[in-house]
């Protein structure tokens, strides 16, 4: 298909050129199996505009699907949370081994099939993900995988009284993570162009079915958060509270049971991340489906550099030690007693507010440094990126404006009240100055002289940013069949009326400004370097303290006077997982920033 | 603007001329004025490379204020939903008091500016929003007013008791439903290109007081329907729950205090639409901000034909008919004895399962019909439309698998259980369908040899649909400095790459298909036209049953067995809400649908 997607373009810069393309290709056999296929797919779509009515309709179609296998989930994730005898955690777990089960054959399948047609065909997006997304999520599945070895430790401990679903569920998510790790490692770069309907689905299944396991995990783990919080106010004296124990009702025959049960929630934010990571991956091959690849594009770019790399790092490497200083004191304390509890938390609350206010004049220092000409399609590769900083940012500023109200509302005084206020205020700030930073970064491009339309574009990091909406769109539709005439696809042009052009057609135009400012330029770009490093360092630091359970919100106490319990704990379920997100994320777009500079 | 406009898309047409655009206004001083403003503009973009700077800059932190605004008032919410001591329902009301005074103060400003400089200058988007919308909007606030009128009743009343915070936000929230109805009438069509960045965080103030408005409604109304259910519960004899009064404690001095606050819930609904509407056609006026309008498109359509429309209209008037029938048995019913209200519960699901059946077929039947030739910038029109779709739906499709889990896992079974599932899951397909006819139908266009880019282009009914990608992005870029040379612009052109060409390039190509097939068209035309208006009625009936109390979700008892009550009512508070603004949303696609058919 390589040579197809190529011919192609060239045949739209030239307009005229009537070639039904000649396969490279050597192996006579495929090759006639393929042009079977097209001749089906031509005569189905005969007159040539009715091809966009099966991509569209299976689009909306497949995102139904998805989306209602999820909410499946999430019903069953309720009923579950309720604890009522009408489904138990054995049905869960059943459903989502079977929605694992079905991602297994689809991968089976995909992998048979392109096998079959030999590799050498399938278009692929450079762009995609990277070795580092790929080597980092490889790194969370090792976890997840040591997880599932503890998860099947402990049902052989309780295996005479517990459903046999708790072993089965391990056994099969074990498989379903090594699977899924060779398939991002040899498949997720694909751009799919048979059987693109049931392809779709196969996608689409596997992007729901991770986020339904992530789902899941996030569950699990605030449940575990909010048994052992309920501890700690029992042990404090607040008697009123039901503490849900969800241990077997037989002894465990191994000795290591307990280990086993105590070690897993060490791994859940490791497993959280990586499913969450892994649908956001997908979906970005779901969108790919059928799309037409720019070639001159799919090149790498020559190493970062790292010079003038100094700043930057040590102060990242310095939050980030005392980030784990202050985790350990942290979790050790606030089992105590009343008043260390108490200075725990003003400690926490006056290390965040240093390492907030830290963030934002480092931001905020970053923004005029940024380059001032906008990418030349800048608008068309963030838009993805933008919106899940921004969705992902409404769960921390709900949070922090609740902790707002709930100072000023307070009727009680204690020691951190004010330091609270401060630091949710500059959450808040921090939060808007990242996301200005990072958009802008990623809008814009240096003024170096190199020509942004010379084959070596500099490598996407960002998980999202391949999806170049007019791919999507109207090239898609344009490049579906790769021997009509040109005289065809003209037309179609000319009907099309706005949108597109040749992609990458080469700059005519000289760069009025470049080369002669590359010194200050040179101090620019290592600013952010800096800047993007300290910043990606201090997202770390903070996903850390939170994913490790240094979560004040609730502790404090303050803010359940004001909202209740219940609403309380709805707002920190909602909240804290994405906010644990929005800090991943940042991490990578951060990482992108810093390659960019 | 408007002339300057013209001129510069025939400048980008011709490439070559270096007109600086005689303006043909005749007054004199004004056109100083604001070549003056140009100049300063010019000046501080200096190179012509940082324009983008401030337009990114400026959407990225106002659409970061808005959001904070509204989460500010959601914490106030849910602080006041707890009922603790430290927030009141008057703090909410004085936040939103301040925030619909400052939003008369910029839309005051908003007006004399407009005033001050002359109307003629404003450019117009003709298709942000039809009479049709503006005068639903119109009814909807007056129905607010009257709302209005009842809140200074019962505060009159009750006034040497409640705060003055409470005779306070009517005046203000009357004023402002007045002000902002006319400003909808003479200013929602405005392409701001003055004090861009002011104007932006002006307009999404006004979107997220708004939006804001209708959380507060939703609270409200959700709060008061649960009382009422508390209330059934008690009478049948369940009488753990407590019923939170919010009555004042001192007598009203009036006759009509009890009638003012029970007519109150009847008008809830229509005040809640008019805010969430009015906050999607502002928003649709921020997207507009700085935006260079397809002049050419600016044409009005001739009236819609109506022949042929018998069946669908009927078969809708008996749907609504026997919709406002259900609807009086069901509210009589529901409050007497335990046998009545499950009577009342079945009737209403065998209602409901024939009224989706027929939704479903109608749905099916008119996929076939659907014009074959994707819209030429159908990929443009429809992405915020069919967002909102899709995420309307999502709440419905949650609620309904949450009933299908409940009734399979159930230890009871009363006589409804099984017509329960039957519904619910037609309730899922019966979206499914609609969403894929809505969105298919708004991506194709007739082969009726009408030429797609003629001046005639249709009218778009939408509130969203006139929020073409390309024309926010790459071409507002270009086209921001009227005077600029061409040749100037012809770089930029060359620099961004691929994405723009001139708007509405006259086909050249004639069209393979159409004129030839005439008489079975008309007859497509008239099937997707009964099929629309059919479906639209069935909408409104659908969302009357849901607006006025119908929820058997809440009385008929499983789901609170599976979920508890406070899980169920949390879902039900979330997913009632998205699937009334789904019901309507549908309706004004489905109006869209008949008269593009």
């Amino acid at each position: 298909m390589v040579e197809h997607g190529g011919l192609d373009i060239m045949c739209l810069k030239n307009k005229y050129c009537h070639s039904s393309s000649s396969s490279s290709s050597s192996e006579e056999k495929k090759q006639q199996e393929e042009e079977e296929e097209r001749k089906t797919r031509t005569s189905s779509s005969s007159s040539g505009t009715r091809l966009d009515y099966p991509r569209k309709s299976s689009e909306v179609l497949s995102g139904q699907y998805g989306t209602n296998v999820l909410l499946v989930g999430a019903a069953l994730l309720l009923a579950v949370a309720h604890r009522g005898p009408a489904v138990a955690e054995e049905h869960l777990l059943a459903f989502t081994t079977g929605l694992m089960a079905l991602q297994l054959l689809w991968m089976a399948w995909y992998i048979w099939i392109r096998d079959r047609r030999g590799d050498l065909r399938t278009e692929r997006d450079a762009h995609a993900t990277t070795c580092w997304i790929r080597g980092g999520l490889t790194l969370l599945a090792l976890l997840s995988l040591i997880m599932d070895a503890f998860r099947i430790g402990h049902y052989v401990g309780f295996n005479s009284c517990v459903s046999p679903v708790l072993g089965v569920y391990p056994v099969v998510h074990a498989t379903h993570t090594m699977a899924q790790v060779h398939f991002l490692w040899f498949h997720i770069k694909d751009v799919i162009k048979n059987f693109e309907t049931f392809e779709r689905f196969g996608v689409i299944h596997a992007v729901f079915t991770n986020l339904l396991l992530w789902c899941n995990g996030v569950m699990s783990e605030a449940e575990h958060f909010l048994n052992n919080h309920k501890r700690r106010l029992y042990a404090l004296g607040y008697g009123n509270l039901t503490i849900v124990h969800s241990e077997p009702h037989c002894n465990c025959t191994t000795s290591a049971c307990s280990m086993f049960s105590n070690s897993l929630y060490y791994l859940y934010p490791f497993n959280i991340e990586y499913h969450i990571f892994v649908s956001a991956v997908l979906y970005v091959m779901w969108k790919n489906i059928g799309r037409v690849m720019d070639l001159s594009s799919n090149r790498k770019r020559s190493a970062t550099k790292t010079r003038g790399l100094i700043l930057g790092p040590i102060l990242g490497l310095v939050a980030l030690a005392s980030t784990i200083g202050v985790l350990v004191v942290y979790v050790i304390h606030v089992e105590e007693s009343l008043q260390t509890r108490q200075s725990a938390i003003s400690m926490f609350y006056c290390y965040g507010i240093i390492m907030l206010v830290f963030m934002c004049s480092a931001g905020a220092a970053g923004l005029p440094h940024l380059p001032g000409r906008p990418h030349a399609d800048g608008h068309l590769r963030e838009p993805l990126d933008t919106e899940l900083l921004f969705g992902s940012s409404v769960g921390s500023w709900l949070m922090s404006w609740c902790s707002v109200v709930a100072v000023l509302g307070s009727t009680s005084s204690p020691p951190y009240r004010w330091t609270n206020f401060i630091y949710s205020l500059f959450t808040i700030l921090e939060k808007c100055i990242q996301n200005l930073f990072i958009i802008e970064s990623l809008h814009r491009r240096r003024d170096d002289g190199e020509d942004p339309d010379s084959p070596a574009a500099p490598e996407i990091f960002s998980v999202t940013s391949s999806l170049a909406p007019p791919y999507n769109g109207i090239l898609n539709r344009a490049y579906e069949t790769p021997e009509r005439d040109c005289v065809t696809m003209d037309n179609e042009q000319a009907e099309s009326g706005r949108a597109y052009r040749s992609p990458r057609k080469p700059s005519k135009v000289p760069l009025t400004e470049g080369n002669n400012l590359v010194d200050p330029l040179i101090t620019k770009t290592q600013v952010l370097k800096n800047i993007a490093i300290f910043l990606l360092m201090c997202n770390i630091s903070l996903w850390i303290l939170l994913a490790f359970g240094c979560r004040p919100q609730y502790d404090n106490g303050l803010e359940q006077e004001a909202f209740g319990f219940s609403i309380w704990t709805t707002v920190l379920n909602f909240a804290i997982p994405m906010n644990l997100f929005y800090r991943m994320h940042s991490v990578a777009s951060l990482f992108e920033v810093f390659r960019r500079a």
